[in-house]
């Protein structure tokens, strides 16, 4: 049978088992082939065939119900659930999404993107479940990575005390994305080694069913213990402590083992944790042969050679930040790099190696890693805490009360700032300007290009009066020549791009280069528009913003962000405070909606922030001004 | 001696076990005594007497670091620091802090308020220690309510994967605020009645070595058992897996047991945590018999009689809240309530007594709960989230990633909304405006009284269209007559309070006493201004807003919220999409700082929050549009 055949999962239900690991086989070549063009998370889906498999093989989704962690492990069960022949579209605008996606099928019960949020679901589903009197079953898969997020213990420690009927299938790789960090990764290597939880519980019985009573006094020492030996001599006693029967460890990759334990586990009351062994890349080599996190998510690659294809291009800004960061951190001891699990994404691994000593990878534990920062700044270390925008949302508490309320010298290197494109929706870095923009004492500087950005890191480090943050794009500079030294920028001093009389566009970063292009095309027609590099979102240039409307220049400002709350909106709020009501300002930015997947260009244009829009904008805002001059 | 007198914690040193003794009763009287007339948080600050004269004997502040999770337990340690002669202005304006305070004094090295960040900070310090190459101890004072939270939980992992040096000290009383949750409660319910830690392990040991060998087999097995019987019949396993030493449980009333801990703890390589079982309130009887959390913080009460002194007053919102959810359950089974361990704040306890199957208390974890809650919604439950506005800054990400984005019908019940008054910078209300008003999706009201309120938990329980947060304040509501039917309030739509027609204040809540105060005042002076409840945060009136701009009338903003990126903003930002450029809008709310303790009308003068800048601004607003016209 051809997968993209394979409409409902109940098909398989009929099927042998030497027919499910046909399936699974044509599974993994899919996969290997498909993604070789379009690119995607290989690793991960690799690793959760078998799994996948004997979960629609046992379960009766949807009434039954999935809730994969993360997400990007959910393309076997998009092709289970009728979606194979979607995959030539996979993370491409109106494409199939990396990610469960409620709108797609009645099959994705829960969307994901970030970590460890799956147990919370679960438990939601299960107490409604529960409430209702409905008796469908309710199945959570996360990796052990993702278990090291603080809000997936919430959820353990809440669902252990409720008992609810539901079963956790710990999907342990061994790696999150990079290799994983922390003491629970000691606890599950404990656990890998430990041999199966009913034979050891077994054994311990009998060995204690065989001491002999000397003189009474053993025998009943014996007896004292063996309630709490029993309870205590099984590897899962971490999770069982926490109120669950743990399973395992079983093989991922053997579909009778994996099918027995999930049989078990469905009939088993109260909650239930699986501790699967699985091997990320599983089937193709280099996948597996993998220590990097490359082949984790990436674009296309040969199948043959397994060579990934890359386009030479200028460094990275994520480059740019880790070499700068060395270099500043060579001549200052107090510089530390913090990341939480993203090591590779981040580039600090580059810093990692070289001062291992100032390196700490917290594990999926953003709120922990913004707090820690702060606790080293009260000690005079120099924290620089390199975050994905998205994923410092995680933070925002700490950032509140933490770091900005105590005015703490941390700085955050907030990447991934703006769309980020295939990932879409959950990881688009457009919120920040909006959740930062409001923190007393906090600072947002954003780069023009890779040469700001090291400047801009150097001025963050030599900056002592409270938070910063230093947000930048995914993705490649423009090959711009780099100072040789760095320069300390003027926070809250813009820079004037371009000169021009007519109007005024204050914008930053990316969108600098679509109000060059808009405005050199409107010279053609006469209009002479200014571009002011807004670099310091916060503090803004007061100075400039009020001679701007002095001058009763029109104002644009352009932002890759979320409108509501953003920089266009601070520049309102300036404006009002210092009670210049009659400047028009005209405001391009994210809509208040969420920004799906897709090329970013792409993305762009269907919101609007491009020359065209930027123009059409232009000639409506400027000529209003010159009719009323 | 007198505790006034006590400058520097050092002097305590000298003293002999009969005068610390001594030193613990004499701070138990002047808490006692003290605390009846300011009121303050005397139950957790009863229960730390011995473990803080104990620490501040041992270790050598501020060089070694104390660092107090939450934070109101630290009143001992301001005692014992030279602050006992001001705690006749505890928790006043200008007075001493409720919490740790770093610019109280030098003593003070971590400023908390919220749960759960102490380890991280910890972590932070001792990392910043061993970069430094100094050689301080690090102590983290966390209850066993607030290793509940997430973060708690990350920050064990990273820290006991890095082995760094600190000490752990789990002050568990089997409380948070109100009886305590989850399943590592029962963790540690097992380790209290389990014995000493070096008992266990001795006594396995000796009876492994007494086993006699049976035919070599048994002796063989026992062999292979040893190790990981000697590491597991330890009751404190949950921690040692994690990576710590684990030492306890102590009787943290007895000084003897605490000294020789705390020694040992101190020249332990590696984390330490101690498990110290105390006693919320102890040495006052009404303190230690206190079963619902009365006096965890309480205001002025009668020493003799323990009778609390309570002013009679109108309904509180919390209270109206919980009876309309009630009264909405009793009709609607989908309704459930959620708390992260403030039953008794929230009032959601009276819930639970009705509906004991509905009510979820996760324990400290907003991030848990606000996913379950979205978890439920899509099983078609009608979940309610009551949560202070501070701490579901916690459940930011959750917001953003599983609620908005998946656009769930979660009710947020945003309790302690604008400022809180005596708990200070840490707990007051006053960014949720800014944090929620730019997620997609979401809707915002605002109640201006308790009738009101019930209206609109009544009206966002009937919604269907999405996230929706009914926000209201912390105390009494105003004695209204309450509606004897629920009314449906349209969303979107303002209310008229009083005509006007020189200016308009758009305002809600709190605010709307004041804006009356001051437009009574102007129309003495022949001035007409009108007032709106701007009830509907988000979405707002846009016909409303359109026609006051088509009528050019100057229009004020008062908010009790965040000026940044607030309701205010949001006005701005409106009359631009609309290109209002020349409506005039004047601003008032929070600036961009901490606000500080003390009495709620207190600090609202400072700021100007009151009628006198009402009017001022108006005078300066209203005229210069009569100028124009």
């Amino acid at each position: 049978m051809r997968l993209e055949d394979l409409q409902d999962p109940a098909e398989i239900k009929g099927y042998s088992k030497k027919e499910l690991l046909e399936l699974s086989k044509d599974i993994r070549s899919f996969l290997i082939e498909r993604l070789s063009v379009t690119g995607g998370h290989l690793g991960p889906n690799l690793g959760v065939v078998e799994l996948t498999v004997a979960l629609h093989y046992l379960f009766d989704s949807p009434k039954d119900k999935f809730i994969w962690d993360v997400g990007h492990q959910a393309y076997v069960h998009k092709i289970l659930t009728g979606r194979a022949n979607q995959f030539d579209t996979l993370r491409k605008f109106k494409g199939l999404c990396g990610f469960p996606k409620r709108n797609e099928s009645e099959h994705d019960v829960w969307e994901t993107g970030h970590s460890s949020t799956s147990l919370s679901a679960a438990m939601g589903m299960a107490a409604a479940r529960d409430i209702k009197g409905t008796d469908e079953s309710v199945v959570a898969v996360i990796g052990d990575g993702a278990l090291t997020g603080g809000m997936a213990f919430e959820a353990l420690n809440h669902i252990g005390h409720e008992q609810t009927d539901l079963i956790v299938i710990l999907n342990d790789n061994e790696m999150s994305i990079a290799p994983n960090v922390g003491a629970l990764h000691s606890v599950l290597g404990r656990l890998r080694t430990a041999g199966k939880y009913n034979r050891a519980k077994d054994e311990i019985e009998s060995f204690i069913k065989k001491i002999p009573a000397v003189g009474g006094k053993l025998a009943s020492t014996a007896e004292k213990f063996k309630d709490s030996m029993k309870y205590m001599v099984i590897p899962g006693v971490f999770f069982e402590e926490l109120g669950f029967t743990y399973l395992g460890p079983v093989d991922g990759h053997d579909m009778d083992d994996l099918m027995d334990t999930l049989k078990y586990a469905k009939k088993t009351k109260g909650p239930v944790l699986i501790h699967l062994l699985t091997k990320k890349g599983k089937g193709y080599e280099p996948a597996e042969n993998d220590a990097k996190g490359t082949w984790h998510g990436l674009g296309p690659y040969k199948i043959e050679s397994g060579e990934v294809v890359t386009k030479p291009g200028p460094p990275s800004y994520s480059g740019v930040f880790a070499k700068t960061l060395i270099k500043k951190a060579k001549a200052d001891k107090r510089i530390v790099g913090i990341t939480a699990a993203m090591p590779g994404g981040t580039k600090l691994d580059a810093f990692g190696a070289e001062f291992p000593d100032r390196m700490f990878d917290v594990g999926i534990a953003e709120q922990h890693a913004t707090t820690m920062a702060g606790g080293m700044a009260t000690q005079g270390l120099k924290p620089v805490f390199a975050v994905y925008s998205t994923f410092l949302q995680r933070g925002y508490d700490q950032l509140v009360h933490d770091i900005c309320r105590q005015n703490l010298n941390v700085v955050f290197a907030i990447d991934r700032a703006g769309l980020v494109g295939a990932d879409g929706e959950t990881h688009q870095g457009v919120f920040d300007i909006a959740y930062l923009r409001h923190l007393p004492n906090m600072t947002i500087l954003n780069p023009k290009d890779e040469n700001e950005l090291q400047n801009m890191l150097h001025t963050a480090l030599e900056y002592n009066d409270g938070p910063i943050a230093v947000r930048y794009p995914r993705g490649n500079g423009y090959g711009v020549e780099m100072d040789e030294e760095f320069k300390t920028l003027p926070i809250g001093k813009w820079e004037t791009l371009h000169e021009g009389t007519d109007g005024c566009i204050l914008t930053f970063g990316t969108m600098i280069p679509v109000a060059e292009e808009a405005v050199k095309a409107l010279e053609a027609e006469g209009l002479s528009v200014r571009i002011v590099n807004a670099n310091s979102v916060k503090p803004m240039d007061v100075e400039l913003l009020n001679k701007l409307a002095e001058e009763k220049i029109p104002v644009m400002t352009i932002e890759e962000t979320a409108l509501q709350g953003g920089f266009g909106s601070a520049v309102l709020e300036h404006f009002n405070v210092y009670g210049y009501h009659e400047v028009e300002v005209r405001r391009l930015g994210i809509p208040d909606e969420y920004i799906e997947h897709g090329d970013v260009p792409k993305l762009l244009d269907e919101i609007g922030l491009n020359a065209e829009t930027v123009i059409s904008q232009l000639l409506e805002l400027v000529p209003a001004k010159q009719k009323r001059a």
